[in-house]
């Protein structure tokens, strides 16, 4: 029998703390649906004291139906020298209707004197008074002892006491809370041993990342005993963020046997990863473990080698058991193991001692130096193999455009026209559009020349948009557009270099349709065959 | 007497086999000379075996002085049934002349069977033969056991058998590398302490980060015994990144009392990380521990309050023992507070229930609704404050810009010109340029005009340069552009929102140039006065 271990995620309120976080009431709805679906036992989603947003989500999450997580509301301990039954706050927790409700109160007297400027008997007080009232209101109530950590090594006997007038008051889980984020594993893994040995009642632990180690301390927690880890699902949080549960979850379950997700979600976890950070409007960091798109990609050469040669050497897991995948990123330090393997994808004929495969070497080598790099743009990397195999119908040619772009002091909108000439099956097409901007105007001509001729192109859109200046200077550097692009079924990535912003970017531009169409052209193929 | 840890940065070459890194010649060099001023031990910085870059990288470096560090070449062990002198690449390390050099070699005995294809005892001929011989060459040979962890626990014996092997060919080190990234801290700590018992010479402790845990398995290797740390200066590396040292480092040194790098650079840590970020050409997380921008930014309204009531409160270490910074980032949950220190900065007068303070709090509300977002653009937030208090002079009003842009198909170059009016100081003038982009034609434009009136002008250049799609689906959406700028002394960031890209870049643009002009005119009334 595996040990449970309960998740708690808070990616919608301590994540919600993050620098360039701010989700609207739509995505609070659509990330915690994708948290029910994964699987987690407890969604922290809000403080319904703080906020009008909060409370319009409590609102809204009630009339839908949750498969298997609880809902739970934030919120401090009353104030000082009141009583939890008349405080505006507590009343607003309970008006959320979860099931659950987390209070966080202190567990560190520096803050009590200090920070709250009370006695710390009233502190005391306010822990006890606040979860017994919630608790005869039949909320099943979490402690979350802020800067437990801090709190036990500046004064361990008050840092318990918090813990017993939380546990007296009928708390369900007493929550360990490194709410600065220095501890370290060692400090961890003892303190929740010793708090574990002490209360019969289930121990959380929350970390945050201040230290670069809140994966080591939450698994080392639990590891001493904690049964509940707090988290965000990404790591998102203040300052450095909070323990990435996309990480400790697959750490806990696959490599120590605990049982923290049902095991079918867990091949699921890459998907839910990536679609909540879009959700969240983030770039999911690519070296983030088990999730990242480079977690399991592969670039030097003798890496490359020996994961061709056994698929365990150079991979701490099988990459789908969290979904991912396996991939070889072309660089100049790959070696030509990754560039075949591509190349090879397009024409199965090919080794690495074609000269065909030695001229696509060295036109990549060529593009490097220019600024191009096709990591994360594997489609323009195709579409260069096809086109210097001859394996590329050219499905149209943008032969010319031209750009007006106007704007007077005062009027709101900056009004931009793309002129355009196309070569489509043979037949020039000449058109115009206007668009909200330059790359618009022009994306928005294309697609009503080549809408006529091909219908698939409806479902396309860009799903991102980067630019990154290369040489860092100044206006005139060169950038590198990096677009991704979906029909709804795949994603793809494209990219184009130039010192002109609008130039790179329909170069992507083009580059993705291109590769949209011969995609669509070889499965149809395939099913006629 | 403080027990002294090893630092072994391996940014120039484990680092390099991080996607998206590409280090030219001069950026080692000047990687090389930062890290030599921040005070690291030794410094690996390619392998001269494996290209040309990294043999051109030797020859330069090896006719400047470093003041601590020692360079390290880095190679593999002979090849199967040959012998270390007549190896080539054994030979080429030599030919670096450095004077330390680590081989790395197998010490798992599924890896010398299933990747390597030959017998457990030509592997560990293979480890004495190398490292025999390049001690009688006169090097100090660091021994990376690679795959360590996973070799240990596969074969125990045989992994331990490699170890003695290279000690007892003369190695100065033995480096035990969690190569797939998989190590848990319990048995990272385990295993260091059982080597540390057997072998009475440097252990080394090398860690990957696909578990989430490199830092912490670093320093509980540190604690049980290890006194050489190896990883990358920001985590860079392949799949999820090595061992981050800027995080290792403070650990050790401010929290736990080892000695890693010089008292007195410390407080150069974060300067060293952004610098190196921008020579690897790498946007800096901002969440990064101790060095990232977030890593003492405060967005919680009750951090903040705490903060400012008591800093320690909500921080783990002093910012500025690591050259690092307190900020309050501004947002619709961050409460007041953080709005209203802006304010005062400038206009002192001011207080929270000023009715200007209201305004300016519903105007950011505003704006953020639009897409604005303040954090990481705080000159654009300053001129957003001065504008609505009056504290702003009107240095130049650009009143109109039309664009035209033309690129034929087969022309290299695409044509981009600007026409512009500017108002400054009551004039009118009208101008035109050419420029590589749209931007890039605006931006000459307005330098043309202002240079007239602007000296101070000709020192400041755009440093970074950001796009963000908002809404995510197509060309249509609206934009964010931040920029970064600089004018030797200072650096600041601006924002500009909207579906058009070149009119956000123009937003940002006009922002930046304002804001330096207002500096500079507050810099010249201060010191007149």
């Amino acid at each position: 029998m595996k040990q449970n271990i309960e998740i708690f995620d808070s990616t919608l309120r301590d994540g919600a703390q993050g620098s360039g976080i701010s989700f609207s009431l739509d995505d609070k709805i659509k990330i915690t649906l994708e948290l029910d679906e994964l699987g987690v036992d407890y969604i922290e989603a809000g403080n319904p004291g703080s906020n009008q947003k909060d409370r319009d989500y409590f609102e809204r999450i009630n009339t839908m139906k949750l498969k298997h997580a609880k809902l739970v509301a934030f919120g401090s301990t009353r104030r000082k020298h009141s009583k939890a039954a008349e405080d505006g706050n507590v009343a607003s927790l309970l008006s959320a209707g979860t099931q659950a409700i987390s209070i966080f109160g202190k567990s560190w007297d520096y803050h009590v004197t200090n920070v709250l400027h009370t006695t710390l008997e009233e502190n005391l007080a306010m822990i006890a008074d606040t979860i017994s009232y919630l608790t005869k209101e039949g909320k099943e109530v979490i402690f979350d002892a802020e800067h437990f950590f801090d709190g036990y090594k500046n004064n361990e006997g008050y840092a318990m006491e918090s813990l017993k007038a939380a546990y007296d008051a009928g708390a369900k889980a007493l929550v360990l809370c490194d709410t600065n984020g220095g501890a370290f594993p060692d400090e961890v893994a003892a303190i929740t041993a010793k708090v574990k040995s002490l209360f019969d009642v289930t121990i959380g632990i929350h970390c945050h990342n201040d230290g670069g180690m809140a994966v080591a301390n939450s698994i080392l927690s639990v590891e001493a005993g904690a049964t509940q880890v707090q988290g965000t699902f990404l790591g998102i949080g203040e300052r450095c963020g909070n323990a990435n549960l996309s990480t400790i979850i697959p750490n806990l379950q696959l490599k120590r046997g605990y049982s923290c997700i049902p095991e079918e979600t867990m091949e699921q976890l890459t998907t839910s990863a990536r679609y909540i950070a879009e959700v969240s409007n983030l770039t999911l960091d690519r070296s983030m473990p088990y999730v990242g798109h480079n977690a399991f990609a592969h670039k030097g050469g003798m890496h490359i080698d020996g994961v061709i040669k056994a698929k365990g050497s150079f991979e701490h897991i099988d990459p789908e058991a969290v979904g991912n995948d396996r991939s070889f990123i072309m660089s100049e330090v790959s070696g030509k193991n990754t560039i075949i393997s591509s190349i090879q994808r397009v024409e199965p004929s090919l080794t690495k001692d074609s000269p065909e495969t030695r001229e696509i070497l060295e036109k990549l080598k060529k593009l490097e130096h220019e600024g191009f790099q096709f990591e994360g743009a594997e489609a323009s990397f195709e579409l260069i193999i096809r086109k210097h195999l001859g394996l590329y119908k050219p499905f149209f040619q943008l032969d010319y455009f031209k750009i007006i772009e106007e704007e007077k002091q005062g009027e709101n909108e900056c009004s931009a026209s793309a002129l355009i000439k196309v070569m489509v099956n043979g037949q020039e097409e000449m058109t115009a559009a206007e668009g909200n901007g330059p790359v618009n105007a022009i994306d928005k001509a294309i697609r009503k020349v080549l809408g006529m001729f091909y219908a698939n192109l409806k479902d396309f859109h860009l799903t991102d948009f980067k630019v990154r200046v290369l040489d860092g200077a100044n206006t005139a550097a060169k950038v590198r557009v990096l677009i991704e692009s979906t029909d709804g079924e795949d994603y793809w990535s494209t990219i184009g270099v130039s010192t002109n912003i609008i130039e790179a970017s329909v170069l992507a531009l083009v580059d993705s349709i291109e590769y949209k169409l011969i995609k669509d052209m070889e499965v149809e193929e395939a099913s006629k065959s």
